[in-house]
């Protein structure tokens, strides 16, 4: 309780600083972009000054998991290291019932036994242009939202495919400030990724559900995938060094990775919706999908391994966004943010230029979020496919808009089967990862009874989808129905064209072709009547902020590369002194205060080799970094560029994050860079790979 | 998915059977009163005749649990049987730090060991006398629907309140047929429960969550409590003796429990709103909780013991909730739900007598639904107290209630506080069961963020019950605020009156003064317009059923006694045959076949003693009994009147009885008569105690 009174006073103090902006702020704040980093507070506080060549380094040095995380370059011959909760989705989809590769871990001596990954696909951030002049020309003023909707989109297709066609590279425009910038990222791409190492999911993930986001942590939340060309190891230019002594106290560092999503520019009533709408809903969809798979997962040991990953994802987002939740409903936060934005308010309106050309932008971002609230659930069930959770579903659904979209021209199309992003779509879409009929049922069921919970009694579409029967027999049937788990019956499916598709049988796609007019109505609704209103009026607010605060403002995470830094320090937590480092000694003493028991209990090879161990080798450490979900597997690197650790988690204080930055008693939370080199050498006998760290 | 498609299938021709109701039905239907039992079907399908006397016995041999559950007298000393899960509150509230009693079980070997029960209340059914003309003629044609209400209250707290004073036992005006008939229930009183014996939990509740509701199972879920009068064992006249061979193959066997609630008798609106509101919301409820409660526990071996036995409740309810909704979303069901529905009202509508008096009945049910739609979330959030889940405000509450009610006539009180439950009522809010701070916190602060969530944006009342704080905080300040965890607080508190109540400053006082107003409100507003509505036109609707299909239905569950039947019999499963029986060995069996982890660890006791017992004795069985929850604990007897076993759960397929009966693949679960003895003997060599039983 002290603790949360600390959270509580001191989150003000910080706040008052953050709404500043790091013009003047000397907190470790920001997710900054690699062409606007923070180099005026790293020189005042750290007497630090990135260089050009620093940050190039850094950036191509850093990976990102499109699965969703981070990772980074950490030797010449393509090594990619990320943590095992951001590989344990390509873990999953190789394993078997014989080999459950998540639980066992992996590890390939040889180059010949690195095992190729399913549908996995990597980025390296290669260049960044701003475009934004050039997507603002597109919507004209005489325009009404859905004619801009379509024109953006029109251009953003357009500007991609342009990109790809010139440099033969992902090419992505990126919506920053919500809409009040636009860069195109070209990245390189690699598909041909190889699973190298990983540990036993008892200590990667020790201390499981229970621990997540908490600390004192002991996690070996480490994994290696190297990337092929021409089916030889790349040869990477960019890669980090090994620091020989890892973090160290008090020691400046930065991370740099792909932080997902945060909320720090919404307005107040942007941030009401969440608190009131998305939240809430999400957090009951979450809490009834990880109820309906633990129900299924504790059947028995195969059930379990089907469905791991995924209840672990629900876990996980379950209690980050109670955290969030919990944030917004703290009035210490929110009225700072509220006063904050009556500030820059009243110094746009005292401004008679500015008040004109951006005055409206706050009732404009409201106004969009009552169209919200009215389509939400619809919006939630049918387009983003709540109500059929499903992969046979998925796939279906990709089948059929890739058929009906590419025969449109790529201006025209949704922007996710724009010409540009088709190769890393259809990479998901023939993926080999194995889809089982009784998880899928499982799933189904649940989320068709869940629509039918939803929606207005009686309503048409949930009576046709459902035909007559109860969730749980049509959800049986539907999955008997569809023979889409078959990948090279999705291809020749996919290969003979829209009319195939449009005439096939197959139940799923069947289903997908009854919801998807409802669905794309919806949409539709979304992208002219919320989507383009916010881009623009988002778009005049950050104007209206550049224009007051100068470049000194970071925009909200995009899941796109990141600088962030802060110090290796501990914290204060009821009245407790928690220090900045654990121990691998730590990890035995924190196993057997829970009695050794799931998920407490060490693997077997931890417990043997115990003796062989440095057991005062620092295992986790904190730092004041600004960094959000999608920084999983970030590296975290001193001056030098040198890895010194492994980002894999925040403390349960930093989940409020979403909404602003503290550093009293909110940390970033990773794996120590030694205690990976200890366990590689004398827990995994894995010489060569701790050799190659950093060569 | 063949299993799905049986139930299907098979359901249908059931319910053909269950809508003319059990006149002509010769299915193992019903929950009889024990002064209308099903003698006809006794006497046509099993040609069994139960006399007065073997009823009467039976009646008085069955045992409440007022924590929720049925029980049986076993010994001429007092000696009771019930559930592990039964007995478990009151373990639960005697265990401390050192010593976890549902962990690690009890066994009480000489008298004076036998550990008194905290706050455990037993009612023995003595005597039913029909009142329904007096509650009737109560309520005047001319009064409105709050004068009705007012008046019916008061009827029926005078009624208990003269039975009281005339016999001195409790006296229960009980609801039947929604409000068809009200009958006096008197009851023997038992306050000093003492506990003799409770295996471990581990071989109790063996296969914990995941086999809860499933079959086959092997579970010793039996645990014994002993009643004492004046310090001494009490003596018992009706208790049941033994069966030597406990139940057979095909046998007809009796269960006399207490079911607690069914909706068989609602009507299609009835149904509607449980299917769209109340099962939906409470689901989303019990979801959350669980998830509150398990997170909590993982943290530590003494979080999981304080929060262990509240835990498996909302499990339990999610489960059976999740049975209950899938019944009500199977168009199969509720489409014969309908059909019966229609032609009672057809035969209601044809006869002008019955149309005139009776037939506006549906029409004033789905009109009282109506308005409680639009109650619904306030008066789950404060009359049920949702939005303040906490012992300390329970407490509160009660406090501030008792005062307040105990200062009005006893006619004109809240029900629960009228003058012939005041002992109970005080049994319970004077309890020595502990209450810990941390675990209050956890719930409170969860349930006030709920609260914030469900209640409309800028509230006033949320704003005053929050105070500022956010819900953590706020939750915090409360529990740290509070001195009611002290029971001779509690006890001097309300000693001293209205006024010192008034008065107190004790936070949860506050609170619950703060509440008050609105939370009587809306149950004036639930009583008014919801209840005394529905008990006028379900009394119409079942007076018109009296009249058409005479005194062959049985009234909906109360938990109040009742008497059902059927046969020892298996049933198919996915083209599987699931025999009646499990055995001692096959416990050991399914152990290994989970790797012998929780929850399917067998207890050391059962791991040391297995070269001891013979394996081949029957563990559980099943039988077509028609049991509900609350039957949780009841007798399984033979003609005899012996006890041949112990129900305990209902297997998956049975959670649709909520709403009809049917006995293809449903069946209730029982602990065999045979196991109880030889694990007692066996297992933990308690002779006396095995010697007793029905001696």
């Amino acid at each position: 309780m002290n603790a949360a009174q600390n959270t509580h006073r001191l989150t003000l103090r910080v706040l008052a600083v953050t709404l500043l902006f790091a013009s003047t702020a000397k907190a470790d704040e920001g997710m900054w972009l690699f062409n606007n980093p923070p180099a005026k507070v790293l020189k005042q506080k750290y007497d630090f000054t990135p260089t050009k060549q620093w940050l190039d380094h850094l950036q191509r040095s850093s990976v990102r998991f499109n699965s969703g995380g981070s990772g980074s370059f950490v030797s010449a011959d393509g090594l990619v290291m990320t943590n095992h909760h951001v590989g344990a989705d390509s873990l999953q989809k190789m394993s078997t019932p014989e080999k459950d590769l998540i639980k066992i871990g992996f590890h390939a001596r040889t180059q010949k036994e690195e095992f190729k990954c399913v549908d996995l696909e990597l980025n390296v951030l290669e260049s960044i242009e701003d475009v934004t002049d050039r997507v603002s020309a597109a919507v004209k003023p005489e325009m009404d939202q859905a004619a801009a909707a379509k024109a953006r989109r029109a251009v953003m297709n357009t500007i991609e495919k342009e990109s790809l066609d010139k440099t033969g590279m992902r090419s992505d425009v990126v919506t920053l400030y919500h809409g009040g910038m636009y860069n195109l990222y070209r990245y390189k791409k690699y598909t041909d990724v190889r699973l190298v190492f990983a540990p036993e999911k008892d200590i990667a993930f020790f201390g499981g559900d229970p621990d997540n986001f908490e600390y004192p942590r002991y996690d070996l939340d480490v994994c290696f995938f190297r990337v092929y060309e021409n089916d030889k190891p790349a040869k990477i230019e960019h890669f980090l060094k090994w620091s020989k002594a890892g973090a160290g106290d008090d020691e400046l560092v930065f991370v740099s990775g792909h932080p997902g999503r945060t909320s720090r520019l919404d307005t107040m009533s942007h941030l009401d919706f969440l608190r009131d709408v998305q939240f809430p809903l999400t957090l009951d969809l979450l809490r009834r999908r990880e109820s309906t798979l633990r129900i299924f997962a504790e059947r028995s040991f195969e059930n379990l391994r089907r469905a791991q990953d995924e209840l672990f994802g629900y876990q996980n987002s379950r209690k980050a966004r109670l955290g969030g939740l919990a944030g917004l409903q703290d009035p210490t936060i929110m009225n700072a943010k509220r006063e904050a934005e009556q500030k820059l308010k009243q110094a746009v309106d005292k401004d008679p230029k500015l008040k004109k050309e951006y005055g409206d932008a706050w009732d404009e971002v409201a106004k969009s979020l009552g169209v919200y609230r009215g389509i939400y659930k619809d919006y939630s069930l049918l387009e983003r496919g709540q109500a059929f959770n499903s992969e046979l579903f998925v796939v279906a659904r990709g089948l059929l808009r890739l058929a009906d979209e590419t025969a449109k021209p790529n201006a025209d199309r949704l922007r996710e089967y724009a010409e540009a992003g088709l190769d890393s779509l259809k990479q998901q879409l023939f993926s080999e990862a194995p889809i089982y009929a009784d998880l899928e049922t499982v799933k189904l069921a649940d989320s068709l009874s869940m629509y039918l919970e939803m929606a207005p009694a009686g309503d048409p579409l949930v009576e046709k989808v459902l035909a007559g029967k109860s969730p749980r027999e049509r959800a049986a049937e539907l999955v008997r129905g569809s023979k889409l788990a078959d990948v090279a019956y999705r291809k020749q499916l996919s290969e003979s064209g829209a009319s195939a598709i449009a005439a096939s049988n197959d139940s799923m796609l069947v289903l997908a072709r009854l919801v998807d007019p409802a669905s794309r109505k919806v949409r539709k609704t979304y992208e002219d009547d919320v989507d383009e209103p916010q881009r623009q009026a988002y778009g005049k607010i950050a104007k209206a902020r550049f224009a007051l605060y100068g470049d000194s403002v970071y925009p909200d995470a995009t899941f796109t590369l990141r600088l962030a830094f802060g110090t290796v320090k501990g914290y204060t937590e009821a009245d407790q002194q928690v220090p900045p480092w654990t121990t691998i000694g730590g990890a035995y003493q924190h196993a057997l205060n829970h009695g050794s028991k799931e998920p407490f209990a060490l693997p077997e090879s931890w417990l043997k080799q115990k003796g062989k161990l440095d057991l005062a080798t620092p295992m986790n450490f904190v730092c004041t970094a600004d960094i959000i979900g999608g920084n999983s597997g970030s590296p975290v690197v001193n001056r030098a560029g040198e890895v010194v650790g492994l980002i894999f988690d925040g403390n349960i204080q930093s989940l409020v994050l979403d909404f602003a930055y503290t550093d009293v008693v909110s940390r970033a939370v990773s794996v120590h860079s030694s205690a990976i080199r200890e366990a590689l050498r004398k827990v995994y006998n894995a010489t060569e790979l701790a050799d190659e760290l950093g060569r």
